[in-house]
């Protein structure tokens, strides 16, 4: 189905996302280390090999439980280059403000930026401002990009995923996107959401300490794990398997994406990373996750398996049946981040 | 003077810029690298230096005579990274769509990209799109960060900059806003109006090689050469003395700024460089420069004095008169780049 005007799902992480870049994009820029679509792109300057990355955020409302644009804009950034199996290292950040934003707003949002990137361990070192009329932007959007050093001797990636590896994810899932659209709908809970927005640097160069059986990280954010796992699939061709009771999820979360009418597969996270791991180093990930402030929570939610037809996603539901995740189409969730 | 809400001039690379970056950015997230606040950060990465610099663009309209919002997207990082002594080596690109654009233009602003970027010799290696509802964006804002390679032995930075130093600029000034404000007035002129809007890292390399002598290179985009020499003044405490009648400017253009009331000093410049030398190289640096096809017009325009006083920027006009040359405000050319 071809699309002549732009509509929200293009910007969504799923399938429209998906033909967005394929025809439009990697059919005009591809490259080397474009046509990967890795989280971040690997190159070697001068004698170093770095990761560079790059994420504009829109999210809507600004400021939401556990976090606003600028932690996301660090966070977002900073875990694209750690799930590469780089060590961030610097970010930049540009600013797009509508005419009228509260001045008292963007310097929230700059305290943010600052408490995120102390956090992490990253300094922002450039950056750029620009102004458009009001009703020509929503308030704020941010842009950041970023620098990692990638270390000799490790290969992460898709390509290295084995039939009979395991599926390790960091902690529960959907509570960034169903926190979002409950803010943004105005619906309460008995329990209060919040967004997992964090830096997963520190969590991610534990594991990698720990655990050389490390074969692919991705954090799953837009399109949520579902988008992960069918991009593992279209990439190896194996199948993946989880399993819906090892799925961490919160009641609340749970609750709320039920009423919402919302498959928490498909719900960004800003704070999980997705680990598939050699099957004799799951137990040792796992325990090193949960060992992390940031990964108590852990779960092996699942399995690659050899696939003798065309592969897929396979959810075994909690009464024993089996369900196909297909890749979201991205009309879930606009603006989530 | 305070404000409490985002003006318009806060974008407009002035003084309205320059104390939002001072007082809400730098007073957050200041560091060794971004407190310079030069046209790219120099940091170490491992064992190479390299250049980081970051742009967003939200030209309007998207197409003008001489480019478009792709081609300033390509031009602009890659010149701040050039301007720095660094080779380009890789561009991340980042879409910001409105939901309903057409994806025609879209197309012909990514074959502006991809055209641009071959012309440069350097690759899109990263990206995002990102989309927001009709009416939370104009159409298309993209931004574009950059890395670069910098050479062993170089040093360059306002800090190199000593009394007797010339001033050379590249070409013609003030192309490119006065283009932009005229499409978008839909004022015509009898010789059309065209940006400058060009890739300088080629010229740049080439003088490099050949002027040990350069000091300092700036590309004079938002506030003009104003803004460039005024933070020359600023940095060096020196004055600039700049000869009105040696300052490059093509007929249209002044005629078209007369008339629309803009001063060519502070208006926008896409595709040249202002570059401070040792005044024994200066005519070689000037030869050199007019044996590029991106620099015929160059010429030397003023001269780096030392200041008895406050340092400030003056003209001499044509008739032998001085004239205070100021840090422009920031609210001529709304959206130039």
């Amino acid at each position: 189905m071809k699309h002549d005007k732009i509509l929200m799902a293009h910007g969504g992480g799923g399938q429209l996302t998906d033909s967005l870049i394929h025809d439009h994009i990697l059919s005009r820029l591809g490259n080397e280390a474009l046509s990967p679509l890795g989280d971040s792109a690997l190159l070697s300057v001068g004698s170093e090999k770095i990761c560079f990355s790059t994420d504009s955020f829109v999210v809507k409302p600004l400021f939401f439980n556990g976090g606003d644009i600028g932690t996301l804009a660090v966070c977002g950034t900073v875990n694209d280059l750690a799930v590469a199996g780089a060590r961030p290292v610097a970010l930049s950040l540009a600013l797009i403000m509508e005419e009228g934003l509260d001045m008292a707003e963007l310097d929230r949002v700059l305290d943010s930026v600052a408490a995120t990137a102390r956090a992490c361990g990253v300094s922002v070192v450039t950056g750029d401002t620009k102004t458009v009329e009001k009703g020509s932007a929503d308030k704020l959007f941010i842009n950041t990009a970023g620098i990692g050093l990638y270390p000799s001797g490790l290969s992460l990636g898709m390509d290295q995923i084995k039939a009979g590896d395991r599926i390790l994810i960091s902690g529960s899932v959907g509570d960034h996107g169903i926190t979002i659209i409950s803010e943004r709908e105005d619906i309460k809970f008995e329990s209060p959401l919040a967004s997992d927005c964090a830096p997963l640097n520190g969590l991610i160069s534990t594991l990698l300490d720990q655990c050389p059986g490390i074969r692919f990280m991705r954090d799953p954010t837009r399109g949520g794990i579902a988008a992960t796992l069918n991009e593992i699939v279209r990439s190896t061709g194996m199948n993946v398997e989880i399993q819906e009771d090892a799925l961490p999820v919160t009641p609340t979360v749970q609750a709320a994406a039920d009423m919402l009418g919302f498959d928490v597969l498909n719900i960004a996270n800003e704070g999980k990373v997705v680990i598939v791991v050699d099957q004799a180093e799951a137990d040792t990930c796992l325990k090193a996750c949960q060992a992390h402030e940031l990964g108590r929570q852990a779960g092996i939610i699942g399995d690659v398996v050899a696939a003798d037809q065309t592969a897929v996603v396979e959810l075994i539901t909690k009464i024993g049946g089996k369900r196909m995740v297909q890749m979201p189409y991205g009309r879930e969730l606009p603006r989530i981040c």
